[in-house]
């Protein structure tokens, strides 16, 4: 029966590879630059796209697509801090979104006006790893309130990823975090990891992250 | 495809519920109590089951079966509090421990030298949901470091368990997170749950989770 169930996830993973560069086509074609944020539940990707939207929302033209099990929490926290609609997609149970999910909710977005859109996954550190849904990057979030072995446990998020934000860094002097461990791990599983510090809360750190978003969703040149 | 992915979902759960009978009727001849952990990663079960094992780890005869995806770090940690063995199951990918696991660990344990068994969970506060171990009940552990919202977003988990265990209070004063709001959210899902309150760093509110266990694994007395 096992064997059974992974002929039909094969499959079922296939059609989504192939709607995920369905996505990535029809983001290209707009230039737009697609993040999948990804963390365990509480690392606190809301509360960073928060921030993101207060400072960069107009400048970038941000949209917002967040996925969640069975409420769209999420999506009426963001919606307070951009005119623009965001996007909601309830899995029903499912633990992660997938790329026919993210088709769907990008047919509702105005892609003239978007330059960075943030693909809010469900808060898991396991299933989101295996689901393309045609973005540009992954990004990991990872908290200072978690334990410093998450790369190890969940290795396959953090090779996907090329970038970790490490998240509630104003917690650190109240908890008992290792931070150099905790990045020597994530660069054991994957050394081309880069490292982002950010307090969403305190603000520490939150320029590097604009700066980054910025030259993320920059065109690429097409002049010599 | 998505239907015919259910109807061996369906097939497979069937078959887990079946063992999971058999490790429950297994586990009371016995009279083994089994407690089934769950919470998302990094909310401290491994540091609650460290220092639940220092104190009780003796008087109660504790066996303790973990879950990981990938890694046997958490048994690693616990093996250090134990003179038992801790059973390490790697669940290679899988976001859950499923019973026909936990049954072959449990064929590893010495259950005549066991009161209590704590099988700890996938960090994950979606699949563990659904998948009936054989335990006596099931316990989700909920960190301040969290959104207070996590019992609305996974309904499923608060509703299933018995009991939620909020952890980290040590950090209430540094986090913004309201707890009256938390426990009621918790209580709106599932009205029956009894909420406890711990810091598994200072100590604060482990009196009364070592009463709670003390209490769940009192033999049910047959006498008039």
């Amino acid at each position: 029966m096992a064997v059974r169930t992974i002929e039909v996830r094969e499959r079922v993973m296939a059609r989504n590879n192939e709607i995920a560069a369905e996505v990535r086509s029809r983001l290209a074609e707009y230039g737009v630059t697609a993040i999948n944020l990804v963390s365990s539940p509480g690392s606190g990707k809301t509360t960073l796209l928060e921030r993101t939207l207060a400072v960069l929302g107009e400048e970038m033209g941000i949209a917002i697509i967040t996925g969640d099990v069975q409420t769209q929490n999420d999506a009426d926290r963001l919606a307070a801090y951009t005119p623009r609609v965001v996007n909601a997609v309830v899995t029903n149970g499912a633990c992660h979104l997938d790329a026919l999910q993210v088709l769907t909710a990008v047919d509702e977005i105005d892609l003239n006006r978007t330059r960075l859109l943030f693909i809010e996954n469900v808060g898991n550190l396991v299933c989101p790893a295996s689901w393309d849904l045609g973005e540009k990057e992954m990004i990991v979030l990872f908290a200072v309130t978690e334990g410093e072995d998450k790369p190890l446990k969940y290795p396959k998020m953090f090779q996907n990823a090329r970038r970790v934000v490490m998240t509630k860094i104003d917690l650190l002097p109240h908890v008992p975090f290792d931070m150099d461990r905790a990045v020597a791990n994530a660069l054991s599983v994957n050394p081309a990891l880069e490292v982002i510090h950010v307090s969403a809360l305190t603000g520490q750190g939150l320029d590097r992250w604009f700066d980054f978003l910025r030259a993320a969703a920059r065109p690429v040149s097409t002049s010599g």
